[in-house]
């Protein structure tokens, strides 16, 4: 005898490989408004020395509007809102490509994201996985006098399929040019720049950073289940980062049979720990040009950054500033007893968390300085 | 032979049993401004996903003043202004009743907040314990052009004596009659609704709830002890939530032998993991007719939300909307070895953590996507 | 065959002993605005509960410009300033000294610190130790029609050389004259300042402390690993606070070996923690003549706070304020098995972690409540 009882229904969230489609558009759920609460949880977390995102009198100083969201805050904001349509039955992210900045970010605006497919293709060997290549732009303000893009960007990214034997719309479309070059405050000689070079960093100019080099950053931050609550407050919902009960019912099934860390998380670390040496005297970043994680990081692993200086170059129009091309490099170190490794302290290996081909706008010494 | 000292003095905060008398009004301590701290920590929290509490942009074209806090926000804010006189020697909340929503409650706006005691009454069984029955009543800047009710409620609490020994005031009045209805901006014909349909949920307007369906929201999120820093945000002063060392003196005592969650962390919480199915396209929450916790919830845990949809109704005076009476679930999974439970996978079982009926105010389709 | 890459630098930063000398200025990097994220993180989690800190309605009919940061959070966001130059490879806080406050610290504020080294001795006894004086001088709003000081005081550190072997510049100089003393807005007879007295505790005005009292405050408060974040919060940079892999690669060094808990967040919660009893009615904190760190706090400890009324005296100039003069304990219980202590649990002893000499001034019950 079947008790009478209200039907129950599920529903699905995000999507999966076989609803993709090359040339499909997602206008992305939510929105967001950057607010004081925000912007202060990321910008003190990322541990960032940069006084744009610390100091409002340093940043008016500058012609920007008031504090500035960082590269990090700026990146995972954007990014965020894709997750739901693109990534939330994503098994991982394989890669970062063409990211780039425009306006800055400031607390009050708005930014709301679209994506367009650009490629969809089934995993060689693996029957329920495939690949989605993805076209994401993010705007704030839309709609007003205030309305600029904020950050262009495509990924790669392994979708699974809610049904093995569903077909798949393979195939791949063009990106679409996308006007985003990163916007700065005009250089103003009358400014007395030189009255607040004691709030930065001394020796972090464009001058400053040596092609050839690799430097080790020399401050560690531990991470704990706070990663839980700094996902949410990214509006990023994937379960892997918050939902132990479905690791507890299938934990094989997930690296670590853990609650894995958003990878967004490191990367903003990183970006922050990196500050005193080379991001103190940014107005900005440029670009990164490609990027990817390369380990899973957990509740109770310290988190390291290194930058290795690869070139500089002039940023065009701005004979104060120049760009310096870097390869940002998070890590972390895990026990390996018995073992040597170079770069380790004895009993313990350093495992790369991501790289990240990091473009860099640096003042010149000879403009703020002299 | 004594050694002399300062005199020793420990004053006790709230209110025991044999204090309440029927009748009695307490104006709270404190009063709560909204800062965007508090707006951003809470609403972030609780993975609402309603554009109202995301981005400003949808809010104030909906006539909104700007990022509306969630309806669980404003609950817990004012609910929270009661503690310390109310509950904070209280052993548990039997029941909320009547709470009804007014004036939307926004960043900056000022909190205050008074309650009556309604009725007093020994326990039948244990003579350190009685239920106090009280009404509160939440306004927001008082004594400006602004004054508006935000939130008026009854609850049933469970208080411990000071003294078994000592007399109660037992007895009962009535309540007060408090005029307090959802307020919301008027539907303006001329207002491009339809551009920002994209950012709410497709499927979840007024007329796609169908009484009669129990909706398991498909997102769960595992609590840390962040917990304790949630409930000091609140003002929420109750001991039993922050202090180990209490539990740690009298385990017995307490539930589980550990520091419980305050029930208004994971009651947010459930609203905001049903969001997405039943939330989403909500200009506010009407009422909550009643509503009672059933079980502990521990840091570690995982919590789910389930919502039952009990009927649909006119909302008096806007044909652009409806009220969906619902019945909010909120739950957990305990390990359960060997047991079958049909609600559960194998080798769990499902705990009921609260019940809530609900009634929302959601947007038809036929005005705001037709 | 050496394999070719990039020449590896690490940068250190903070200074050691045998970098600083009598008479040096530091003027410190950063700076900080005072976000309301910032204020909701520190003002919630220290539990205060003086109105002027939760209630912009209550704060600004007593003629500030809004809410206020309460004098512990004021007093973090200036100390941590100094952080990275003076006490990031710091051993120990031994003493602070002559720390006065001056202008109310408020939302949008930004803060500037600078220090002058006022002495430098070697450790008699530890060859790689040594005690650097400081003068250290909080500032907001530099350059602008509102620049006020905020706080101004001293502290002794016990910082390590980087060389043994390096000599050091022993001497003293003395101390710079700051003009530094409490700002606060005028009593106003035609202000209604009873008709808000419902909103602090009725029973803490400066009439009702009695010297010769020790008041035992009853709350307390569970920390976790949150002090990681906390302090990141502030900018304190120190690495024994959030950098577990820097301990597991020598637990010998550091105390417990574990994560220490910055000192300045138990202060900030004893602040809270006492103001029900002691702090409600202040309208700031005058001056701390001295206070140092007794015991080390880790996550996973409860905090107590105990305040000791040392005297009362007239605030100059102000007939509706007067000042007591206080000593505020902090204090944890650890186990004692078998143990017996005059002031603890049995099974448990009393664990001094600071104190602090602190002068408060409080309303006169006789202008604000007769």
């Amino acid at each position: 005898m079947a008790t009478e009882g209200p039907r129950r229904i599920r529903k699905l969230t995000g999507h999966f490989l076989e609803e993709f489609r090359p040339g499909q558009v997602f206008r992305h759920k939510g929105g967001k408004t950057v607010t004081e609460g925000l912007f202060a949880t990321f910008t003190e977390f990322s541990m960032t020395s940069n006084p744009l995102a610390k100091n409002a009198r340093y940043a008016r100083a500058y012609g920007f509007e008031g504090l500035v969201c960082p590269p990090g805050l700026a990146m995972l904001v954007c990014f965020s809102q894709t997750v739901e349509d693109v990534s939330e039955n994503a098994r991982a992210n394989l890669e970062y490509l063409d990211m780039r900045f425009g306006a800055p970010l400031y607390v009050g605006d708005t930014v709301e994201v679209e994506t367009k497919v650009l490629g969809v293709r089934p995993s060689t060997s693996q029957p329920n996985l495939g690949i989605v290549h993805v076209q994401s732009t993010a705007r704030k303000n839309l709609g007003g006098p205030g309305e600029r893009v904020v950050l262009t960007w495509q990924r790669k990214v392994q979708v699974y399929k809610r049904d093995e034997a569903a077909p798949l719309h393979a195939g791949e479309v063009a990106p679409d040019e996308i006007a985003c070059a990163l916007e700065l405050p005009a250089y103003d000689p009358r400014r007395e720049y030189r009255a607040l070079a004691h709030l930065s960093s001394p020796d972090s100019y464009f001058e400053d950073l040596e092609p050839g080099t690799l430097i080790e950053h020399s401050r560690g931050r531990t991470m704990t289940d706070e990663h839980i609550h700094l996902t949410a407050v990214l509006d990023n919902t994937s379960q892997v980062h918050c939902n132990q009960f479905m690791i507890d019912l299938d934990p094989g099934r997930y690296v670590g049979g853990r609650l894995i860390v958003f990878g967004g998380i490191p990367f903003v670390l990183c970006l922050g720990l990196s500050s005193p040496d080379v991001g103190d005297n940014a107005l900005g970043d440029v670009a990164y040009r490609t990027g990817r994680h390369t380990a899973p990081l957990f509740a109770g692993d310290t988190v390291f950054a290194a930058t290795e200086v690869l070139g500089r170059r002039d940023f065009p129009g701005r004979p104060d500033l120049g760009i310096v091309d870097t390869r940002l490099l998070g890590h972390k170190f895990v026990r390996a007893e018995g073992a040597s490794h170079p770069d380790a302290p004895a009993g313990w290996k350093r495992t790369r968390l991501f790289e990240l081909e990091r473009a860099i706008a640096l003042k010149r010494r000879s403009h703020y300085l002299a």
